[in-house]
């Protein structure tokens, strides 16, 4: 039977030390929670944190990779998927995922809230930036929440799998 | 020899009445200028009117649908590439335009220029919106440029045209 | 309005003489019928053939690229559109072509055929390789008719287009 | 760390007893290898088959379904992968296979055991149709096996596997 799937975006190169620890923390309470962990798969920033952190938990992970292979893939992904799509990936993400978090911010991360919300998938957004949080606000017409911690951002999750 | 192609991006459904009237002049303009109109191709929104307003001026269009088949297409649209990508479209119409144009605002329109900063591809964002143009600003690697009416942008895209 | 777009695929670097001689005459006979050619748009084998053959004749000309840029592109495409798809790009070819050819065989173009057969698009195959014939007539539920030149191919798509 | 992960390809609606029953068996073997079952995810024919067969033998199965949803997902895929890329979906399954097992033969099929020679991806063919054999033989320019029931699929499975 199909297993919850909790999409965790954000920057890769650009992740700040902050967007790390949090990534760390979310995919550890994705595992515990019994959920699988789902990121954009590559080796570096929010993605690699979140693998790491569901792996430090005994979780499953998946990685939705950009190119035709397995290169750059963190290693604490179990499952990748080579999509060979470039940044159309990003669409595959949202869609896969049962509830999307968004750690952090950047041009790839901002195209994924918007296709979540484009697509009315539920998505939290891990962040207190007035910015961010404004913007993506002006926009929604989906459910979008925010959270300031990894715990919270969770509980959020709980709330909305509950709901569905 | 490729021709040069700008595109049009804006909400569908949800496009206000200024949201129209800028697109039938961006594409009355384009259309103008020699180049080739790119757009979503639906026949609703910015992108039936930036069509209708390039066919008006004797243009050429290009319309990337969502879907397997041209259900649904402008009137306007002169050559009609059926992606059945549904929103991982998007990424096209940023990637197969020398520039693009926002007009108006929207989860699917704020997904492209998201994707098309992500790409280091030029945008422009027709909008007073100061809310859009901060977000925007602060997530931006590459060119981003904004503009208050059709002409004006029209004159960015030929001076950013011009540089490269 | 909408043009009639007609997709010719084949082999890219190992396309043969005879291959690249039959796409540049079903280029000019596409052109000459004031039909849009539709190619993967790479500047070898068929589909550079097919384009040059095609410009020769005045036509309007469409490049389905793999790659996110205009890199490797024939010179004889009029349109670009850059997909960053890799071969799943080849379901654009299929879909977005009012009648499909296959100029030569090679495991790109049969992927396109066995597309074109899944999406029930008329294929039209310019061969005399009965391996070929007879594996697709083995697949077939949709119209799949054969040539053995390219005036009798444009005949057959005269035939298809008037059909529907 | 990655896991290894093997396709199983064919019909879906189409597909014979026989198609389904060698499903159903290599999705056994296939867990009890203890690797990951991927699939086009449908619950119909020789995905649903190969998806009950891993189940059956306590397997993790990864099914990447061609819509925006998991409408239609069979009950026995683990992971959803909802790609909304329609048969663009094809060239995912391959490319995120370590090796592709085709398991009779239809339009869909034929699209992935072309993609994965395209793709220069190991595909092992369980037919004794000598009409697929000859003529994917013939555009072969990677590896291509042949065998005539599942205990011999999966032993050319560990051959390649080991190889790499």
């Amino acid at each position: 039977m199909r297993k919850i799937v909790i999409g965790v975006m954000g920057p890769g190169d650009n992740a700040t030390k902050g967007d790390r620890e949090n990534a760390y923390q979310l995919g550890r309470l994705i595992a515990q929670a019994d959920w699988v962990l789902l990121t954009g798969g590559r080796n570096v920033g929010v993605m690699d944190a979140a693998n790491k952190g569901a792996k430090a938990a005994g979780g499953l992970t998946v990685g939705i990779l950009p190119g035709n292979n397995t290169y750059g893939i963190s290693e604490a992904v179990d499952i990748a998927i080579a999509t060979d799509l470039g940044n159309a990936r990003n669409n595959l993400n949202v869609l896969s995922s049962d509830v999307v978090i968004a750690c952090g911010i950047g041009a790839g991360t901002a195209s994924e809230i918007a296709l979540a919300l484009k697509a009315g998938k539920p998505a939290i957004l891990l962040t207190e930036d007035r910015i961010v949080q404004d913007f993506f606000t002006s926009i929604a017409r989906s459910q979008l929440l925010f959270a300031t911690n990894p715990p919270d951002a969770i509980a959020l999750v709980r709330g909305l799998i509950t709901d569905n």
